[in-house]
């Protein structure tokens, strides 16, 4: 077994400068296994959703070449719901209602089949959740990467602390690596953090790309300058789809290749932020995908001469 | 004569998370004939001061090569002087003073030897004064770089564009980009500034780096992730002298070429914020400038296989 999507599957309402949605699908897990789906098709995906959520979707899932196997579906209960309204700048969001219906109580459950993957990807999530997921392999993983947010390290920074420590790549926005760190500076923040146990740290900057960094290196990727950001949501959770699909497919994981792997998450943020909810991750073809990473070649090729 | 120099020389006291100055020597001039000196000795300075400038630091620019026909020294007068103090994110900052001074009546005079000038930056400075500066030239500049701000946009905005209309390479920051364009989108806010009649516009984000568009092309170059930025005041002004001084050298106005200038402005502005004012821009050497540039390179080098 190749790579163990962890996280939400789940609905969302948004509102952006460009447009309003009712319900739609969305959830980290969601757009990280369909990011990675790109790269690998041997992907196990461990959620929990109510009996109110699409088959539709599922089989988009299925298609993609996604395994539910580790899909709780609750009869009678309902999926989680997020609402959110984007401020005009599209960086600041706020909440307007968050219903945590299947997700109160979500036990995740590795099938038999994954319990040996290579790759996991641990969504954001309550870190004790996380926690879990680790514990029920039955070996350890070549890779982990975990995805986190503020609202942990608000109120359960200890528990988080004890996860980070069991991981191998830490994905987080810059506010929350200086909130983590107690650092300003980024490379202050992540050489802070990478004393809590990562190896390597991804400090996510929306717009303005991403660095990576393990204690001797850094690199930095740039997001691509588009037209127009149509949805901002869901685009963390791509770029970490991407980034772990790519690994998973080419199983080696050295900081050289991590660059590559950035570049591919970043790539598959930059189709996601077009269009609304996960509408631009399905049906992509390779061509598109290579010709989207060649944009980021080029943007940032030069020589020195 | 090569790179003629426009701009204030003028004194700032700047309070930082880090620390606090009395009146240094500061201007855009300053900063960008003293970045701009590393890579031609061929630049002439035009400007105004009181006669309570420091003798010493003139000499400062004259030993780097930076000539001061162009430098009108008034008598009984007093510098510009402006202060103020940054917030702890370092992206922001308030205005404490500004005393114009001998700015309020600056009338530029090219000294004749320069009026032939081949490159002309025009630091930030009122429209009117910046358009008064090409009117006196002999010939047409290979290339005229601008920089603005968003001060001169609340306020002339009309004579900005009659000035604007005349120049190559726009540089201003993505809020200014954003303002001057009525685009929230940098891409198309980048388009729109093109058709004010700019070859090339460079967008600085601080921080986040630089991005230069011309109708065809878009290049990123990123900032250097520093462990401390203890003072931002000058950065911009030290990678447009980077900048420039690097197109003066080289004599190519290319596309291509202009990629390589804003990495050696970036340099420039990296070495600024390490110390207050213009302490790091004076004597650095040939070897600490190639080592920054390949820190550039470094971080963002990476292979598509």
């Amino acid at each position: 077994m190749s790579l163990l999507v962890v996280g939400t599957v789940a609905f969302d309402a948004i509102e952006t400068p460009f447009g309003k949605t009712d319900k739609i699908v969305g959830g980290a897990a969601s757009y990280i296994s369909l990011a990675a789906s790109y790269f690998t098709k041997d992907i196990q995906l461990v959620s929990v959703i109510g009996d109110d959520f699409p088959d539709s979707f599922l089989n988009t899932l299925k298609l993609q070449g996604i395994k539910l196997d580790g899909l709780q579906i609750k009869k009678g209960e309902k999926s989680f719901f997020w609402s959110g309204k984007y401020h005009n700048d599209l960086n600041n969001r706020d909440t307007i209602d968050t219903q945590l219906n299947v997700l109160a109580n979500f036990d995740p459950i590795v099938p038999e089949s994954s319990k040996n993957c290579e790759f996991l990807m641990l969504g954001n999530l309550v870190p004790a959740v996380q926690q879990s997921v680790i514990s029920q392999l039955s070996s350890r993983p070549k890779l982990i990467v975990l995805d986190t947010m503020n609202f942990w390290m608000d109120i359960a920074m200890d528990e988080l602390k004890k996860t980070i420590a069991r991981i191998d790549v830490l994905t987080i926005n810059d506010s929350e690596a200086r909130q983590l760190s107690g650092e300003y500076s980024l490379v202050k923040a992540a050489q802070k953090i990478l004393e809590m146990g990562p190896k390597v740290i991804v400090i996510k900057k929306g717009e303005h790309g991403a660095l990576l960094f393990n204690k001797e290196e850094v690199f930095f990727a740039p997001a691509l300058p588009l037209e127009e950001v149509f949805d901002p949501t869901g685009a963390g959770d791509s770029f970490a789809g991407g980034f772990i699909g790519y690994l998973a497919k080419t199983k080696d994981i050295s900081f050289e290749n991590m660059k590559r792997a950035i570049i591919f998450g970043s790539a598959m943020a930059s189709f996601t932020v077009e269009r609304f909810g996960t509408e631009k991750l399905i049906g992509l073809t390779q061509d598109q995908i290579n010709e989207r990473v060649q944009q980021f070649v080029d943007l940032v090729q030069f020589e020195i001469s």
